[in-house]
C-alpha cells in the first residue's frame, strides 16, 4: 500500500496507529515477555489470540522484532526487539506520561509510568541499553548457533 | 466501553491509538491549522471528511480539543487546543524523531521533525508554550466575549 504522505509523524502512525501494536510492544519492552503464551496469558488488556498473532507478525514486518528457535526450547519461538523496536522506549515512555497525567491510571499501573518519568530521558537511555544487551546480543549468540 | 485495563500506555492508546487521531493533532498543534476546510483541505494524507469530523469529536469529547464560534467569523467554527491536548506534543515528536531515522520520510517533511529532534525537550516546551498562548487565551478571551 502506498504511504498517505512521507511525513515522520504520519509514517510512524501508518505502523503504529492502532489499538494494540504499541501494547504488544510495551509488554516486550516493559514486561520482559519474549513467547506467545505469556505475552497472551500475561496481557493485562486481554488481547485475542488471532490479534496477537497478527500484530507480532506486523512488527516483523516491520522490522521492529525478530522471530527464533529459543535456545533452549527446541518447540519454542523467542521474540526479540530490534534496535528499531527498541528505540520506540520514548514514544511508550511519553504516552505513559501523558496517560498518568490525564487518564485514570490504576495506582499498580502507576508505578513503572513514574519511574519513567521521573527518570526521564537518561533512565529511558539506561532501560534502551538493557534492552539492547537482553534482545541484540541474545539476537547475535543465535546468529552464531545457526 | 469499560477500559481494557489501567495502565497508562494502554489508556492513552484507547484515546489515541489509530491511524488518523494523532495526524488532525499534528495539523492542529505544529501546522497551525484551526478551521475544519484547512484541516480538511491541507491535510496532507488526504484525510476523507467524515473522518475528520469523526476524530475532531473523539478530540472534543476527550478533551483534547475545545470548538467555539470564531470571534471574527460568526459562520466560522474554531478549534482550540486544551493544555490536555497540547501536552500531547512530546508524543508527536517522538513520534517524528523515530520516523525520521527509520521511515521513508521526504525531505520537505524532514526540516521540522529536524528541529524538534535537535531542538529536544527545551525546544518542545517552548512550542507548548506558544500553543498555550494561541489557544488557552484565545479560549479565554472567547470565554469573557460569550
Amino acid at each position: 500500500m502506498p504511504q498517505r504522505s512521507g511525513c515522520p509523524i504520519n509514517l510512524s502512525l501508518e505502523i503504529l496507529g492502532d489499538k494494540w501494536t504499541l501494547v504488544v510492544l510495551r509488554d516486550i519492552a516493559l514486561g520482559e515477555r519474549r513467547y506467545f503464551r505469556e505475552l497472551l496469558t500475561r496481557n493485562p488488556e486481554g488481547i485475542p489470540p488471532n490479534m496477537l498473532s497478527d500484530r507480532l507478525k506486523l512488527l516483523i514486518r516491520h522490522g521492529l522484532l525478530t522471530r527464533r528457535q529459543a535456545p533452549d526450547h527446541k518447540q519454542k519461538v523467542i521474540y526479540s526487539l530490534t534496535a528499531q523496536g527498541i528505540e520506540l522506549l520514548p514514544v511508550l515512555a511519553q504516552l505513559a506520561i501523558w496517560g498518568r497525567k490525564y487518564l485514570p491510571v490504576s495506582a499498580e499501573d502507576d508505578a513503572l509510568a513514574k519511574m519513567l518519568e521521573d527518570g526521564g530521558p537518561v533512565f529511558w537511555d539506561k532501560l534502551m541499553a538493557r534492552l539492547r544487551r537482553q534482545h541484540l546480543e541474545g539476537a547475535a549468540v543465535s546468529a552464531a548457533e545457526r
